[in-house]
C-alpha cells in the first residue's frame, strides 16, 4: 500500500441499489488512509443516501458516525422539450469511523 | 390570539405534493407562537421532506434556518401477504424563524 491517497472520498449516490454504495463504503474504508467519507445525492436519489448511511452504519459499520448533514438546492439544465432549467434538492452526509 | 400554545410543532410529510407542506409551514409559522417546526418523514417521502425545506427557506422565509437534521430507521409492520417487517429510513429536519 502507498501512502498517496487514492480512494474518493466522496461517493455519488444515484439510482443503482442501496447495497452498491454500502460496498463502496466498505471498501473504501477498508482499503485506504480515509477517516470519512461523504454521501452527495439529489433529487429521489436523497432517499437512497439516507437508506445507505443507515444501512452502512447499522449492518456493516458498527462504530460508523454520521457527523454532519447538509441540504440545499441545485441548477438542473432543463429536460429536453422544455426550457426551464429545474431547481433540485441536493443532501451531503458525512460518515466517520 | 391567547397564549396557548395550538400549533403542532411537528409536520409528518407523506406523499402530498411538497406546497402542501410548504404552506402548513407557512401557517405555523405566521399564526402562532412557533419558532421551530420539525418535519417528520420516513422512505420515499425523505426526498418531500428536503424539497420542502428547501422551497420554504429559498422562496418563502429567508431567514429560516435549519438547525438540525437528523437521520434513523424504524420499523414498518409487514406488507399484506408478506410476513417480514421492513426496515425504513427516516428524516427529521429542524427549521428555525
Amino acid at each position: 500500500m502507498t501512502t498517496e491517497k487514492q480512494q474518493p472520498d466522496v461517493i455519488f449516490v444515484g439510482n443503482k441499489p442501496p447495497m452498491s454504495y454500502v460496498l463502496a463504503i466498505i471498501t473504501a474504508f477498508s482499503t485506504g488512509d480515509i477517516k470519512d467519507i461523504t454521501l452527495k445525492a439529489r433529487g429521489q436519489a436523497i432517499t437512497t443516501a439516507v437508506d445507505v448511511a443507515e444501512i452502512a452504519r447499522s449492518r456493516f459499520i458498527k462504530e460508523l458516525k454520521v457527523t454532519k448533514i447538509a441540504i440545499g438546492t441545485t441548477e438542473m439544465p432543463p429536460r429536453e422539450g422544455e426550457n426551464k432549467a429545474r431547481m433540485v434538492s441536493t443532501i451531503e452526509i458525512t460518515l466517520v469511523k
